[in-house]
């Protein structure tokens, strides 16, 4: 195990200024390719990670410190964003990371005098889930959706690279 | 095919904001671990890039238009960077800004009346590529070796996120 509250939050609070630098800007063609039907763009993923901020992550861990062992969350929609029509980018951007802001506020106003990770509640699927535990999933959740973004992005290209593609995992 | 040198030029100049805003002030344990023995951390990673920029790129465009159909690049050693002293992440982010900097502006300058995108030079694997294959593959590139450090770091914490595992497809 490798968590520490600290390092967490250094990525958690890296992630907005990270999006904001590989997205901004970005001609269209780059922000809504996407790796085929019934797959999300870089606009759906920022919109994504918008909903989680809102009712998922801080709002869990509120759960877990308010309602205790027995109290299971309820289910999180991972597809509640695509009902959204806002698909600027630079707004969607700035959306995250005033949520984001919000959340480590929160969250860093619940650390203090909090010693204790192994607090519990029950996922609906899962059953008991430690505090630890979903602090660690929210920074994999970043990652992974960093990782996917640049991933998409990078089969654009899968044609127009010639023979290198035996190079590059990332387009197989 | 997609290829558009404007475009790919998007994304050429903006991985080194992108790797600075992600890995600027981390703590060295999300530097520094890997996915195992014989892959490389985020700070190789970097380190990579930089040797990239130096050696291979911008070099190898400039050998197709002054070199030819029939000149064969020179191999590109893919462990050179690992010979390198420098572990300051902030220090080799500076030199890969700089150097990549450069790199785009040599590339804007030949870019001034060149149509053709289709000239080659032989890969010494491959045999012959074309120009726009190159390009096309420094993107794809960049956008691998960020995917890649997203996901080294997110391994880190795989035993971390407990059952969430399941959800997590980037630990697997």
């Amino acid at each position: 195990m490798h968590f520490k509250i600290n390092e967490a939050i250094e990525l958690l609070e890296r992630t907005p200024k990270t999006l904001s630098s590989l997205l901004t800007g970005l001609s269209p063609e780059w922000l809504t390719c996407s790796e085929g039907e019934d797959t999300w763009n870089t606009i759906e993923v920022v919109a994504h990670l918008i909903e989680g901020e809102k009712v998922n992550w801080f709002p869990r861990m509120n759960m877990i410190l308010t309602q205790g062992d027995d109290y299971t969350f309820p289910s999180f929609d991972r597809f509640a964003h695509l009902t959204r029509n806002e698909t600027n980018i630079e707004q969607l951007l700035l959306e995250f990371k005033h949520c984001r802001e919000e959340s480590l506020d929160k969250l860093r106003n619940q650390l203090k005098g909090l010693k204790d990770f192994e607090q519990t509640a029950r996922h609906p699927e899962f059953g008991p889930v430690r505090l630890r535990e979903l602090l660690s999933t929210w920074v994999v959740h970043d990652l992974t959706h960093l990782s996917q973004i640049t991933r998409v992005m990078a089969k654009r290209y899968k044609d127009d690279v010639g023979p290198w593609k035996n190079y590059l995992g990332i387009l197989r």
